[in-house]
């Protein structure tokens, strides 16, 4: 029997059943990812399996990456840059064996089977035919970048961008359509990143010539914004993003920000204190600007990063020296909230936090600010990262059950920089209808109340999210057959 | 195949055996919670299943009102009080559906079968009918308060009272007793309340009153306090609770405390030092009062309280804006406690934490001042709040079983403001006995003992609490007939 | 059926053959473990089951009397001395029947049947006959300190010894081979435990006679423990241990050590920025050592100790009145790592966590240091003290699947004070194997690679401990047949 059969992970009948009779068929919405809209809009084409899989000139992967070091294999085949494709492939598949019981060993054959049709297991010795194979099929038009995405079943997926990007490859796409909305999603970490004053003033250099002004004080960054947000909407976007540590929301004066961003622009280090009011006041007016075009906000809360400053220096960051941190949360988590939704500014909200500790302060700290305006306004954003692995899903769904309502929650993201990485909505669909599955047959759910069942398995897969964010509708399949050889 | 079943959530025979020879014939004990006392002895006719479920005027059920807020309703269905009962009660069906995984889906189905005995999954379908059938039965005298505490089974019910009250209704339902014994539970949180200086002297004269004292003092306090503590002990009280967001346990001078303390009834705030001195004082001596007296002293440890502003000015306290705190515990938690046992002054302790995260922390503490003097002195208490769920009931029992003697839990209560809320002390045995079943029929529990486990489960159920509290024996049913009728 | 019969706690087909087919037939290396070395030297001889069991003269066993405490039993059957061995014993099995889910009954039922071949349930009725079979067995040959190590197929073992050690007692055993490597491991707590700055000046003339040095200044100090270093290594040693509550990874200059040193030798105490300044020097000194050497470094971080003062006064340490701390460690621990992995100092290390809540956080800060040098360099240690029950031990391997390579897991070890808990690996065992084997059965696993499983458990069980500390080959039997009469 294939390791990835009809039944991988469905545990009895009804959880077969919610899954092919239901959230198979459903599109898939992938509102977070980092792929990269230039390669989408130009409809690349991967030289190998190694590129796609391991050291793709943008960004690699850095999960791949941590299980080969914890092997053993040497930093020249990851982030090193002098070993052959093969070379590196194989010390991958040397490594697979190695990664039972880790999500990589999951999703890389969900992979192989679902983007190649591979039904073979990788190890050292299946490594070349498969390597051969996949590098055969990915030298065809039906394995470049844009055919590789619709293969999935994807209607929509968002990018991940800075303010000051032009978006010039989202209009190229949006103008030569292939079947699959792309869109730009507003992410300004690098309008926040004062840690680094040289950095940041010419980064504010770059922001400014995008917004057509001359950045000098912190209410013109706030205008240069403003117009960009207006750019961004303009281009589709409906969501914004922030990565943090942690929460912000201690109390300033207008006038201190203003003092604050100008001593980080004269290149000096605010002290602790003028960070934390400036992060504050920043983050504050950022979700102000989501409230008010109606988009949703997602904060992603919790990493620790670049802990090794060696392989910081050799590789740079996102090169898998990430880790969890521990910082408190709820303190002020719960009063950038309020504050937002004590002036009327809270936007719908979806909250990631990457340590699990903080599942259920997290999850209690968005129920708290439910209005009724919409189902599922505060969202237990999906397991992230780190926890993005069946026990971190169960986890993180086991603690939204419990505390609230699963029925509304908007689901699975890839948050990936891999073309072929929408299996893991696959992995999530059947977790969840093997969650649901079990239930029913444990009595937990009555099977009077399948039909419920079925609509929540397929709001969860699908529904929820294109309602919850708004989307436009799927593009239909003509513009994709164009789209398939348009860039 | 009925929902609420006879084996419900019991997965093996041993289960079945263990919950229904044994479990399901135990009284029941609710320690702790939070029915109105004069509800009780005005044997209180409720108007309808929505007063009863949803908006009664003592208090609602915050935990349908944040469910519902999250499926999109508005609040004037919940705390906004312009909307028929029908209509209200509608909502609540069409969100019914909408909180499978949820323990309200199977509370509210446990509650309809057990109080009402309708066998019907409530869905805006069978709204209608359910909402008349179970009108009809509560215009009945059958299904008045007392009638539905006994019909649980309940042999004595502790309510959560403030030191001030004159525990009329306590006396009032000792004077017509209707076979349940009704006793009151010693809850002082209003002194230590010093973060509103204004209330809190109004709350000193309230209280002053009540002991016949002018309270000018801590000491005058503190008198006050005893004198009432005595009262609440012949009145039959046998146990406090302290609602806490974390433990304090700082050192002080006691004429620094008379200081902070008349600063406050001076109407000025104390700062931060000062609160955390005069709470270490305040808890320490309440704890001292607690074991003179021989009762049992629990801390509920962890709320981060009403972090909604808006909601707090329209709709008050306690109405579904608290969510789960995340302070460190581990050494304040400790101190105070090795301060009360080297004094020789640490009473019987039941510790709840709210925060998840804390179960380790908070079972390794309690246990370090376990002295044999009595089984299960130190007590990790049930699955609280936000984590009074299945999964949630199952941690808190794994991490008491990894690191101590479940077989010494004094178990379940309630913390409701329900009348019929009983079930979910089934909801919990059902769970207690579905574990153990498990673990012998995986032969982690050798069958040769099963006499052992049966006894288990009853001590679990009842006798532990029995045992721990010292309540009196429970009424004659022969009272419980005259009672039926008292008030 | 046996209660510990064959497939105790193997819940299917491939979990058995895993079991018993490979991970059952593995030496033990238990690489961590507080045995005395006199008392191995010694060949000891226990007087009875009491003095092995509960109230050995070195130190007895605080999870049993924890668990005494907490059903009611008295300190004088347990550190009070005054009761005789059958009572204190008949104690203990009262306790034991409410010791179910606790580890304790199962690790005390595997010892029964391991050691003494007894199959009984231990519980009043039995106590008798158990104690006098265990006592008439322990008055044997057969039943002394050798034999009883070498019965459970030990290969290796590393004891916890103090720099200041001189070691006679592993030389003596060296002398006299029994079969089984006994090696010693570098513990430097008490040269970092300056609170007690008396004791401190106290145990650094210990150590300076030691080291043939006269310590007064921090350099001596690391002179001196260099040297001791040197010693221990040449004695077989293979790795360091630290028992923190937290990291420690401030800045500091070397000359303000000095004086802090000085000072504290001079019999002040440090305040809290100069301790935490000294333990961070200390501590990254130490790890230089350890890199240097080639050694593994561990780290047991997160107790908080003592909390008892009226039973430490009356007992002392080690006597079951230890806790679990909530302290932050994510920030400090990358700190800690990342200096010495810039300075190419960072040896192969084993972080251990005592709260499950910091699992995710030590196993991503781990990985962050990988480097490709050795496979599993950096490794998240086994489930340790509080969390070593069956359901810490998966939440631990849980976690390391989910987020790294459970293959390079270097697996489990006893950290026990007695001589018959080596079970506690197959309990380890059985656990890991019926984890596996449910994944190969569930289809997470793909059957095929069962090959690659075997080989999986054979390593964690053994190969991968091995391999990580590169200890001698074991010993020949005929070596141990000569040891076995030998002191």
């Amino acid at each position: 029997m294939s390791f990835i059969n009809d039944d991988f992970m469905l545990g009895s009948h009804s959880a077969a059943h919610l899954y092919h009779k239901h959230a198979e068929k459903m599109p898939i919405i992938d509102y977070h990812c980092h792929l990269s809209p230039r390669q989408i809009a130009e409809n690349v084409q991967f030289r190998d399996i190694t590129q796609l899989w391991l050291v793709d000139g943008c960004s690699g992967d850095h999960y791949k990456w941590r299980a080969m070091r914890a092997n053993g294999v040497s930093e020249d085949y990851i982030t090193g840059g002098t070993r052959s494709p093969w070379e590196t492939f194989l010390k991958w598949a040397e490594t697979m064996p190695y990664t039972m019981r880790n999500p990589l060993y999951h999703w890389s054959h969900l992979e192989l089977m679902r983007a190649f049709g591979i039904d073979k297991v990788l190890n050292p010795k299946t490594a070349r035919e498969i390597f051969e194979e996949c590098n055969a099929k990915l030298s065809t038009e039906a394995f470049r970048g844009q055919a590789l995405i619709r293969k999935f079943g994807v209607e929509t997926l968002c990018t991940t961008d800075d303010p000051a990007d032009d978006l010039k490859w989202h209009r190229m796409i949006a103008e030569h359509p292939f079947g699959v909305n792309v869109l730009p999603a507003w992410r300004p970490d690098k309008a926040m990143a004062i840690d680094d004053p040289a950095g940041y003033r010419s980064y504010m250099e770059t922001l400014g010539e995008s917004a057509g002004i001359v950045i000098r004080s912190y209410s013109d960054l706030m205008e240069a914004l403003g117009r960009r947000h207006r750019y961004f909407e303009e281009a589709g976007c409906r969501l914004s993003d922030h990565g943090m540590d942690r929460f912000y929301a201690c109390d300033y004066r207008e006038s201190d920000i203003e003092c604050i961003f100008r001593k980080v622009m004269d290149g000096r280090m605010a002290d602790s204190r003028e960070a934390e009011q400036l992060r504050s006041a920043f983050l504050h007016d950022m979700a102000v600007m989501d409230a008010d075009s109606g988009w949703v906000q997602q904060f992603h809360v919790g990493p620790l990063r670049n802990n090794n400053s060696r392989m910081f220096a050799a590789a740079g960051p996102d090169t898998g020296f990430d880790s969890i941190g521990d910082s408190n949360i709820a303190v002020d988590g719960n009063r950038f909230l309020d504050r937002l939704d004590k002036e009327g500014k809270l936007a719908k909200t979806i909250l990631y936090c990457l340590n699990p500790k903080d599942n259920e302060v997290m999850m209690s700290m968005a129920y708290n600010f439910n209005d009724g305006s919409v189902p599922g306004k505060m969202q237990f954003g999906a397991a992230w990262w780190f926890m993005d692995h069946e026990a971190g899903m169960r986890r993180q769904m086991e603690c939204l059950s419990g505390m609230g309502l699963l029925s509304r929650f908007a689901g699975m993201l890839t948050d990936s920089r891999s073309f072929i990485s929408y299996p893991r909505h696959e992995y999530f669909r059947r977790i969840l209808c093997d969650m649901l599955g079990s239930d029913i047959e444990t009595g937990r759910i009555p099977a009077s109340e399948i039909c419920r069942v079925e609509d929540m398995v397929e709001d969860i897969s699908y529904r929820n999210a294109r309602n919850y964010f708004g989307f436009p509708p799927p593009q239909s399949a003509e513009n994709g057959l164009h789209g398939q050889s348009a860039a």
